[in-house]
C-alpha cells in the first residue's frame, strides 16, 4: 500500500506538503500509520505543473527518505497543482517507469491499491489500452495500465465518465472469477487545471483518503500530514472529490451510486 | 547496438572474458569498434550457471565500466556456461528488467538487435507469448518478448525449432508492412548444458558475430576480444552456432535455408 | 543502527543465513526487532572469501529487500567465511563506498554503531589512519575510518591488539570532551581464515550481539535469525568472540578487562 | 576530463543550454569533441539559483544521456544563474556526493581538471580545509576539497583572492615533488549573483574554456554548444572571467600575472 498527496491551489513550493509537515509524505515513507505496509521504500515520484501544458516529473528507485535530490527539488520547485507518491510495491519491479506518478500528454495519474491478482489479470487489463496509448506504456504496473485505459476510454474529454467506465469494467473482471479478487483504487488524476481524486474498492475495503481545504486550496492525502485530525476530512468510500479551477471542491458518489442508478 | 559474449566449456572465472582481455566486454562498453553505437553504457548484465538448474543473474543500470561490483563478481564467480552483455538502448527505458540476459526457469537469453519499429510492433510480438509465460515478462524490451515467445513456441523441448518458428513469424510481421522494417537478431540461448547462438537479419544486414574454439571450449562474441583476429572466426549471416555438451561446435544455416527448403 | 551477520565454517551458500531464515537479514532490513532503527534501508553489502586471498564484494545503495541481484548472488555464491550487512545511516550519505563491509587487501570489516559526534570527531579519527592506508579510504563513514585505523595500528599482524589500541584511543577521544559522547562498536573483522567479533561501548550501552555454534560452524548476528532463542547466545557487553581456523570459538573480555589489568 | 556549462543572465529554462543545442552538454556526455575522455558517463549534476539564497541541486550517478528526470527538470526549472556538469571520473568513485556541482551555503562550484596524483596529494589538500568547513565534505574528490579550501581561505568575502591563494598553494604542492605533477583547474564559482570562471594549469596545458555573451547574458562552456564557432570566444589559459550582477563580463589574468607581479 503506497502513500500519496495531491495539491491544487495557489502556487506554493512542493516542500510545504512533501517534506515540511510533522507527518510529511517523506516521513510516511519511513513509517506510515494507516497502512498495512509500514514502510514505503520502493521508490517515489513527484509530478508538477508549471508553465507548460505537460507536467514535470522526477522519479527514483531509492527510498524518498534518503534522497537528497528530493529535498532540493521540493524546496526549489513551485506549483499550483502537484502530486507526490511513495511506493510500496505489490509485486512489480522497483524501476523508475514503475514509480508514480505516470504522465501522458497533459495528464498525470497516481494510485494506491491493486487490481486483483495482477499476474493473472494483467493481459486482460492491458487489452483495455487502445493502440494509440499502448506506446506510452513504459512500465509494467497495474496502475499505469489503468491510467492508459482511462485515457483510452476518452479520459481527455470526459475524465470522470472514462474512469467510471474503466473501473466498472475492472470490477466485472475481478468479480468474474469465482475467487472474487480484490480491486482497490484510491487514485488522483489531473490535467494541469483540474484535480480528481477517487476512493473506491470492490471485494475489499477502500484504502483511506482524506482532504483538507482552506481559502480555495485543497490537499488530498492517503493519511493526515499532522495530528490536527479535525482539519482532515475523510473522502467516504465509493466517492470522488473534484477540485476544478475556480470551482469549490465537491464530493460525489463514485461508481456504486451510478451502478445502482443504472440497475 | 549492444555487445555481448557467451562462453561454454570448462569452468573458469567470469573475468577471463568479461574484464581481463585487452578489448574485453567492459572495454567495449566504453568503446566498441564494430558497432554503430560506440558507447554501450545503458546498463549491463551477467548470467551464469552453477550448481542449480536455473542461472544466477546480476543486472545493473549503471555503465559496466564504473561498476566495482562487476569486477568483484567476475573475479569470484566461476562457471562452465555464462553470458555477459553491455547495453545500448534502442529506445526502451534503462531499467534492470530491461537489461540482458533474461532468465526463465533454466533458460537464459540475450540479444543484440531490434524488431522493426518496436512501438508499432510491440503488441503483435507480445501476442506471441502464451499466457503461461506472460507472467515472466518483467520488462518492456523487444528482446525479452522474443525470448518468451520462443519458450512459448516450445523452446524448452526444441530450442532451435522454436527459434526458427518465432523468427520466421517476426520476419513476416516486419515485412508485412510496406515499409519493410529491419529485424536484426544476433542472440544467444542456453539451458545450463547447451549453448545456441544466432546471427540473422531481415530487411537489413546482420550484426557481427564471431567465435573462438579451443580444447572444447567456445566463446562467442559480438566483436573480437583481442587483436589476434586470426583466432576469431565469423559466424556467417543467416547461420547459427551450436555448442552442445560433449559435442563439437557446429555451424548451420539458420532460417534462410530452411525457408528456401520449404518454398 | 545497522544489522549484520558474519559466518565462519564449512562452505555453504550465502542464502543459508542472508535470505532463507524466518527472520533473515533481509527480513531485518524491513523490520528489525532489537534496534532503535526499525528499518535498515540505507543500502547493504555482502563480502565473502573464495579462492582468492582478498574477498569478493557486492554493495548497493538500494534497500536489500527489493534487490533481486542480492537474491541471485546469495543463492549462487558459496563461502566458508562471509559477512552481510544492512545499513541504517547515522548521517553519512547513502553511497556504495559508505556501505559495509569494507575491504583492504585480505581484510574485511563491518560495523554497527557510531563514533561520538562524527562531524566533530571525524578529523581526529581520520588522523589515526597512516598515509599508507589513507588511499584506501574511498568513503566518508566513521566505520571505514576505524577499520583503516586498525590496519594502520598493525591489524594485519595483531588484529586483536590493534583493535584494542584503536578503541582505547577512541574511548579517550569521546570521553575527553565534557559531553562524553557515545562510542558504540559492534563489529566483525576477518582475514579469510579467522573471524573476530566485538561488542563494546563507552558512554552508552553496547549494541546487541548473538552467536550460534554447531559442528564447528559459527554465525554471529545483531539479532537472532529465528525464534529459537535458546540456540542463540549473547556475546556479553565488553567482550569479543574469536573463531580461528581449526580452533574452538572462544569469548574473552574486550578492552574493559585489559584496561583494568593495565591500571 | 569532464564537460560543463555555466550561465548567468536573464532567467531562462535550463534546457536552453543543457539539452536543447545541437552539441548540448547532454550530447557531450555521449561524445565530447575537445576532450581526451570522449565519454562523460560517470554521473552528472545540475545546480541553479532561484528564490532562495542557496542553490537547488540535482546529482545522479547514471549517465546524463539516459536520465529522463534530467530532461524534465531542464524543461521545467528556470534560473538566472545555473551550472551543469557531466563527469568523467579521474579515479574517485561514481557516487552522488562526488558529482559536481558542489554547494556550501550560498556558494556553488564545479571543476574540470585534476590536482596532481590525488592519492598522494589528498591529505595535503584536505589539510587546507579549516575545521568549520570540513563537515561540509561529503564526498572524496579533489574538486570538492579545493572548493572547501577556497571557502576556508575567505572565499565568501573575497572569492578571487581566496581562489588565487589556494591555487597558488596547490601549484607549490604539485611542483614541490620532483615529478612536477600536473594541476589543471578549469572551474566555475558562483554565489547567486556573481559568476567566476577560471582557466588555469601548472605543469600541463589548461583544459579548454569558451564563452559567449549577448545582451548581457553569458554562457561559459568547456566546448562550444553549436558549430557557430565564431560566436564562441576562448578564455585564454591563465585567465579568469568575471560576470558580476549589472556589470559587463570581463577577462583578467589569473595567478600567473599576479605571481609575476609579486616576484
Amino acid at each position: 500500500m503506497c502513500r500519496w498527496i495531491a495539491y491544487r491551489g495557489e502556487t506554493i513550493p512542493l516542500e510545504q506538503y512533501v517534506t515540511a509537515p510533522a507527518h510529511s509524505l517523506v516521513v510516511q515513507s519511513v513509517k506510515a500509520l494507516e497502512s498495512t505496509a509500514s514502510t514505503n521504500g520502493d521508490g517515489f515520484g513527484l509530478g508538477w505543473y508549471g508553465e507548460h501544458p505537460e507536467p514535470g516529473l522526477y522519479r527514483e528507485v531509492r527510498p524518498a527518505w534518503s534522497d537528497e535530490n528530493l529535498r532540493y527539488l521540493c524546496r526549489h520547485i513551485h506549483s499550483h497543482l502537484y502530486f507526490a507518491h511513495v511506493r510500496a510495491s505489490t509485486g512489480t519491479p522497483v524501476t523508475r517507469p514503475n514509480c508514480h506518478p505516470f504522465v501522458c500528454g497533459r495528464w498525470m495519474f497516481m494510485h494506491n491499491g491493486l487490481v486483483g491478482n495482477w499476474t493473472r489479470m494483467r493481459r486482460q487489463v492491458e487489452s483495455l489500452i487502445p493502440d494509440e496509448y499502448y506506446g506510452s506504456r513504459v512500465g509494467t504496473t497495474d496502475s499505469e495500465a489503468v491510467f492508459l485505459a482511462i485515457l483510452g476510454a476518452g479520459g481527455d474529454k470526459d475524465p470522470v465518465g472514462a474512469t467510471i467506465k474503466v473501473l466498472s469494467t475492472l470490477t466485472e473482471m475481478v468479480s468474474a472469477s469465482g475467487s472474487r479478487e480484490p480491486l482497490r483504487f484510491t487514485a488522483a488524476l489531473a490535467n494541469g487545471r483540474d484535480l480528481y481524486a477517487f476512493r473506491y474498492a470492490a471485494n475489499d475495503n477502500a484504502n483511506t483518503l482524506y482532504y483538507r481545504e482552506s481559502a480555495g486550496n485543497v490537499v488530498v492525502v492517503s493519511e493526515p500530514l499532522d495530528s490536527e485530525h479535525a482539519h482532515w476530512k475523510p473522502v467516504p468510500p465509493g466517492h470522488m472529490l473534484t477540485a476544478r479551477e475556480s470551482k469549490p471542491v465537491s464530493l460525489a458518489p463514485f461508481l456504486d451510486a451510478q451502478r445502482v442508478a443504472a440497475e
